[in-house]
């Protein structure tokens, strides 16, 4: 039986045409070396999918939030790899970060801009670089949050665990207490029931992890924060004021122009101003983890942070484990094996992460995937930054 | 204490005027892909030492034997590419074949070639493909056979075994029961000294090859022959006669000319009626395991054939064992990591080869060497000849 989708419902479809959504694309890093570089970090990979992961999160939201209401905030430096990964997205719709100052900067950017586009608007701010494997369980969760925090409660995803794993946060929830851990016990429609937030946990140890997985009361922390504009400018003021303050001139800026701010030629010294003044914390630490209100929709959508080179052996469907590109691969298990270039022939190998690019080969056992950082480094002290 | 040379022996200088090398880089074959194609076989590769392995050949014949007494035998295809290896050598010094069988036509030309020059030449032939730790123990070696020939017998080199290796020929020998088997015991004039062949030996089972190396009678059959002229073309007259017709024309050309028929417009002719009429064998399956009067030296020098790229191992002085090029190894053992083009950044391998080419990319486990030809077969059966 098919399921009504959440935009179909009477109350959900006024909340739904003021929803917004800001991804957040400013990632850098070196766990995806050597595809990744500076200029070609991880938001701008092709890496299960087709098309670049911020590509494929601009996909998901589709017959829920048309472009037109969807903003992409990234470094300044990647302004045009990131026009060129989503064409049909409005080049203003990009928004340059003068310097990286973690996540909570760009809270304040996105309920600045939504609110200039409507007073009562709903935003959603996404990471850019995660795997949704059912976009369609996706979006219900997203509208379940939009229209959870319509309220004024700000409303966060948790992913429902499926393994104990050790390297996310996790959400402790009331409410639900009925839904026993393990994506496969949970119907969708209980999946999107909203739960308070008892509290965020750090990265578990195993037991703790297993603890949390048959307790069925933690979610992983997706990293998606959805919230009226004028709510989360509110928790701005109260649990960040430097941050309030230095998004002053923005919202200055957006109420003198409303939406049309963003072709002014103002609005980068405004960026300037609350990027130079805003403190460097995350949306987490800054203001989520101090909400006393806060809420979490559970998601079950095959949701995955695609972490490291490790992580794509979750989407291999060849013998050899995850195969991308030429790749001949000759009695092989367990193995993540990517080529953007050279034909990449590998026997015999168990558990081996091989990725081939034009002038960098990296190889090591996927078990210490996490280690990636080691070569880079080593590589950058050695001067190499023509590979960095 | 400097050892006497055995050029400086007035017995042998004689001798050695009259010594003439023919080295036989007509090799093909796969088991160094992706370094080596069909354009660019083993012998053309730079794998240990500085330059070619065909250019190493030479360079370990200085001070005993003159370029102007070297050849090279090659595959007619391979001319220019061998020329340009060995730019020392004269042009018309590198002789094409004009299609492969094998090594006993090459028997022929040499014997044939040398003979044009002076009759009583002595004719060394020698792989273009070995590696050679200690060349000047490999020229007394090669000279004292070149000595131990004069008398019309015809001499082989063997190698005295270090461990059991069960990847080799062995030559069974007398007359030297004394030596006891290990490099390590054996001093350099003793191993110098010819012993007489019993037989040939297959490549035996590793008990067989334990016995072989402690019962100190066996050496490795290292493909390196020396002849008088006259004995070794008598020696394919009386077991090669097909050989023995098909080098007529080409006899019949250097004796009329002298060595000036390397230049003449009927070489190629008289070349290709040799190798179209010859038939395909080894020089070892030809003609010396039916030799009654074979005689070998035994050869302490470092040897290797370089049979795979495990077979490196043997040549790495880094810690992550054999490494070439551009390579960033981080916690590896035992591993063959060679790049000739990307960046290889390997990290917590333990006896992988992994070669880098900028169009191919081969990792395998090193006890896995010899299974490269499948790959290799692979790519030929999936028309990818833009690898080969």
């Amino acid at each position: 039986m098919a399921e009504p989708s959440v935009a179909a419902m009477p109350a959900a479809a006024s909340v739904l045409e003021r929803l917004y959504v800001v991804v957040m694309a400013g990632g850098s890093g070196t766990r995806f070396w050597p595809a990744s570089r500076r200029e070609r970090p991880k938001q701008l990979l092709e890496l299960i999918a087709d098309g670049p992961l911020l590509a494929n999160t601009l996909d998901r939201l589709e017959g829920l939030v048309p472009l037109s209401r969807v903003f992409v905030v990234t470094a300044e430096r990647l302004l045009e790899q990131t026009r060129a990964a989503v064409p049909a997205l409005p080049p203003a719709h990009v928004i340059g970060e003068p310097i990286a100052r973690n996540t909570a900067p760009c809270l304040g950017v996105a309920a600045a801009i939504a609110g200039a586009h409507r007073p009562d608007a709903i935003v959603a701010l996404l990471p850019a670089d995660h795997h949704v494997a059912d976009p369609e369980a996706f979006r219900r969760a997203l509208a379940a949050a939009a229209v959870a925090s319509d309220g004024g409660r700000i409303t966060t995803l948790g992913v429902v665990p499926t393994y104990p794993e050790t390297g996310y946060g996790y959400i402790e929830t009331r409410g639900a207490e009925a839904t026993v851990g393990g994506a496969a016990h949970v119907d969708a429609s209980a999946a999107e029931a909203p739960r308070d937030v008892v509290r965020f946990v750090e990265k578990p140890s195993l037991a703790t992890a297993a603890e949390f997985l048959s307790g069925g009361r933690h979610l992983w922390n997706a990293g998606v924060f959805v919230g009226r504009a004028d709510a989360l400018l509110a928790a701005i003021a109260t649990h960040l004021p430097a941050l309030d303050e230095a998004a002053r001139p923005l919202l200055a800026l957006l109420s003198t122009l409303g939406p049309a701010a963003l072709h002014a030629p103002a609005l980068p010294a405004a960026l300037s101003e609350l990027f130079a003044r805003a403190p460097a914390i995350s949306i987490d630490h800054g203001i989520m983890e101090h909400l006393k209100d806060l809420r979490v929709v559970p998601l079950v959508a095959g949701w995955s942070d695609v972490g490291s080179w490790r992580s794509l052996l979750d989407f291999g469907r060849d013998d050899a484990g995850f195969v991308r590109g030429d790749v001949l691969a000759e009695d092989c298990k367990g193995c993540v094996l990517v080529s953007d270039g050279p034909t990449l022939a590998a026997l015999g190998l168990r558990d081996v992460a091989v990725v081939a690019h034009a002038d960098a080969v990296l190889v090591l056992p996927l078990d210490r995937s996490q280690d990636v950082r080691r070569l880079v480094d080593r590589l950058a002290a050695a001067g190499r930054g023509e590979l960095l």
